[in-house]
């Protein structure tokens, strides 16, 4: 469980002030994250980056020879697009940006947002996200896998290879070499707890121990009786082997990765079993690390990673680093005290204060309205939201949406105070929602909320116009989210709510009426999703459990629809 | 809680095999624990120890800058002499060896013994026990507090004062100094869980937290509502500051300890509210450490530590390391390949092959059968044992005891098997049980027995010398453990059964007879332990909660005298 703590909703401010205390002169913060102090002009910035909970992954392994900068989000939360824009933008030294994490999908969708921002702006930023963990997909759907703690191989590798002075793409060529020859099996024997809550997000029965967990408090896939280190030994090692990508290659690099409470004795208990199956397999085992690399706040559990080498991937993992939490070698590179931190530049403030009629800024005054009715409901229901994602996911969702939904909030109030029209206060909230909720849902509300202003523009909206402005709204979704009906998104609940709203207009209903209809279907189809299977095409595999209980995203989407009911015209 | 076991009596050694198989190239495995691969000819050598299940303490700061060595008992259990010897001598330069614990009962005897032994070997050894933990005895009585967190950072300053060429003597001084200014008060949230065991060591209730725990699993001394970070920090701050032992110091090392399952991000949340306070107090804060650095297992919890600076002590907190789990700057010194590696010798062999009749040898015999009684009656209640220590104590005396006699009980019948007579069985049965035990009641036990074998040298026992090698037992206890009747240790049933068996012996009962009446003198002394007030004159605490319970040391010398019934004679 995780005790020491302040206002949980500020625990990561709180615990980056102390680090970047601690390491003031190694680590400077930004906002959105951390970047080196010691800038190394010329080379490919490597930033790294995911939701926080994980330590040393990802701001403890920042400094020479590893990570340029990290991207910190929320604890097992994406950062937001935002946040990667300044952290990339303070890293950068000239040379472009692999801005890297782990496949997730809101990790892919806000990371590749900001990539695509800051190439518009010079800064050419390649993204890359790794997919080592055998349990979360088929091997013939590698690209579906998720990253756990080969993400620390891959990306001491690529690092190493930015640190050698390799052309952007060639450190993306490595990148990828190494990523397809990475594989981790992990177990876990209890969950995480997250700051502020009182149960962990999944447990597991006594005697259990669950195969294939997620880095985030997700459950294993299935559950075997607890066995003693050697079984556990010859569990990982048989099945992580049985994927070898490269049988040329004996020379393997190895990481024993600890989650948290399963300690560095019981670490070196199970390197003790695991050392001589690899050997006797035939492998040569290159600079082997056992310890705490990426830990999932308090979890109890372990994986066994490995990475088939070449000679270059041996000589990046070879290569020397240093970092707060890792240190290898004698780093000794070309290095200049980095003078002027680039602080993020604000985003470019939207113009909101076109001339608009008293009709035009009534009709954003009351989306605003609209806004602050839909935060009240969330914050009512952020813990409940959050219990429903734990069952599947890590819990978060409460929290995103919350601090989205009030960033979105207070954005659309501000604009309206300055006679924005309804489609600009839209603009504004979608922006600020994306910029500060991080997650997979901030990145797509913002998407949608975007799409829907530019369809309004700046007229007064009216039945036709906001039949189709939920129509764009969800077309950016499924062309972000790559999801469709019956995956259990938030898909589930907008589709109909989209269809009953365009149908009651069609017929002539007034837009309250229509609008009311189209919730109360939303209502319904959110809790119909309890009864769907499970989702595809998702970077996170959903686990059995969550049959049977309703979709976080579209639940969350029903109470919005519900609570910001136009009263009028 | 730990999951990652084999057979949990062999837990220490596979964790050795993993660590070793791991840092081969830096650290060498020895007897009883490791030393540094590669010695420093002519340098004082720092012997650091203590039982496991505290990584990186202390197996993990063996390298240049840092320890020499390290004796590495069971989980949470003292060396026993044995291999605090092997250690040493492996890790000797030839210019003497400082040897360091937290100061804590068994440690404190294991220890003073082995430094004997060696310094009459011609290895000057001195011991020094750290004594920082500001809750386990008032400052009047510091000799008496107990070492935790402090130990990394005392340990440190003595090692780079080795490092830096200073002769044993001015290494003590610095060590005692260090020491003296060092100050740790630590806060409990969850207890550990002992590799095997279903349950921790101590709980917690939810909403509370324990001010002044100890790092073997040991509770805190009183309970307190559990805060948050900030306030956590202003208890921590006050209470340290409170004890300034160099108000003319402005200069503070500093240690943010996590005991195992309290993970980086809450301890950077802490040390976010710690720093502050103590630079609003007038301090700078000299190279603060935040991180695990002396840990308990699974156990949940953190501490604050501080050492008031001079410049000695400043020149080696900041002095470079490089070990296995810590380092700090550069090492740079004067080494070379440890290319034999002296493996401790094994103990001169006791001569028990004298020529002595079939009745001294039947006596022998009995002996070594009374032994085999006793070893079993010990198995069948190791359980038990385990958890009337873990009340009060870390729960290691059934698995302490079983180790020990087991191993008394085979030397003892080999020894008969050689016909050797009943004081050269106790003496050989004594020093198995020291060298192999480890622990407090391993020294005790062993002390007891080598001095009663005195006592009877190769005479045919009969009551009245019996009586007398008993009386000999109580005393090496005394002397030995500095405790007294009434301290809630063995003695209390030891000393009762002294007296009745002498008081039997003397009005003519068989010595059958006086053994059962003092056997059945000592099971009831053992359960009335239970009402006694606390035990004084420990290094260790004793916490409230053991009143009530019986002591585990006289209890189980209580099932040892009434199942190693003599039926004759």
């Amino acid at each position: 469980m995780t005790h020491v703590a302040n206002d949980p909703a500020r625990f990561r401010e709180d615990m980056l002030n102390g680090f970047l205390d601690l390491y003031s002169g190694e680590i400077a913060g930004v906002p959105g994250g951390v970047v080196r102090a010691v800038s190394a002009p010329g080379k490919v910035a490597v930033v790294v980056g995911g939701g926080s909970g994980h330590y040393p992954a990802f701001h403890g392994i920042v400094g020479p020879g590893f990570a340029d900068g990290a991207v910190v989000g929320n604890i097992f939360t994406s950062p937001s697009r935002g946040d990667a824009v300044s952290v990339c933008r303070a890293a950068s030294n000239g040379a472009g940006v692999l801005l890297m994490a782990g496949n997730y999908a809101g990790d892919v969708m806000n990371f590749g947002q900001a990539a695509a921002q800051l190439t518009s702006e010079g800064i050419v930023t390649e993204t890359f996200f790794v997919t080592d963990d055998i349990a979360s997909a088929p091997l013939a759907e590698k690209a579906k896998r998720r990253g756990i703690a080969g993400d620390f191989a891959v990306f001491k590798i690529a690092a190493a290879a930015a640190e050698a002075g390799l052309a952007l793409p060639d450190v993306v060529e490595i990148t990828a070499r190494a990523n397809d020859r990475t594989r981790t099996l992990g177990v876990g024997f209890a969950g995480a707890t997250m700051p502020g809550a009182t149960s962990a997000l999944f447990s597991v029965d006594p005697g259990l121990m669950e195969i294939g967990l997620g880095i985030h408090g997700e459950a294993g896939l299935r559950d075997v009786d607890l066995t003693d280190a050697d079984t556990l030994a010859g569990i990982l090692v048989d099945q992580v082997l049985a994927e070898c990508p490269a049988p040329e290659s004996r020379r393997i690099a190895v990481v024993v990765n600890g989650l948290g409470s399963t300690k560095y004795e019981e670490l070196f208990v199970l390197w003790a079993a695991i050392a001589p199956r690899l050997r006797d397999a035939g492998y040569e085992l290159i600079r082997p690390e056992v310890g705490e690399l990426v830990t999932s706040l308090d979890m109890s559990g372990c994986s066994l990673t490995l990475t088939w080498l070449d000679d270059d991937l041996e000589r990046y993992w070879l290569a020397p680093a240093s970092t707060p939490a890792f240190a290898r070698g004698t780093v000794s590179l070309r290095a200049e005290p980095r003078r002027d931190i680039p602080i993020a530049q604000t985003e470019p403030q939207q113009d909101v204060t076109g001339t608009v009629t008293d009709e035009q800024a009534a009709a954003g005054q009351l989306v605003a309205t609209l806004f602050s009715s839909a935060a009240a409901i969330i914050a009512e229901h952020e813990d409940e939201l959050g219990t429903l994602d734990a069952i599947a996911g890590d819990g978060d969702h409460g929290r995103g949406m919350r601090r989205g939904i009030d960033a979105a909030s207070t954005a659309a109030t501000q604009a309206a105070g300055r006679r924005a029209s309804a489609g600009r206060v839209l603009a504004t909230a979608g922006q600020a929602w994306a910029d500060n909720a991080g997650g997979t849902s901030g990145v797509l509300w913002g998407a949608a909320l975007t799409a829907a202003a530019t369809t309004l523009g700046d007229h007064v909206p009216n039945p036709k116009s906001t039949a189709a402005a939920i129509a764009a709204a969800v077309d950016a979704i499924r062309t972000l989210g790559k999801a469709e009906l019956g995956d259990k998104t938030m898909l589930d609940a907008l589709i109909p709510f989209r269809d009953r709203f365009r149908d009651e207009t069609e017929r002539g209903s007034t837009f309250s009426d229509a609008w009311r209809a189209a919730a109360t279907v939303a209502e319904e189809a959110a809790a119909a999703t309890s009864s769907l299977s499970p989702r595809v095409g998702r970077a996170r595999p959903l686990s059995e459990r969550s049959i049977g209980h309703p979709d976080p995203g579209a639940t969350s989407f029903a109470l919005i629809v519900n609570t910001a009911l136009p009263n009028n015209s």
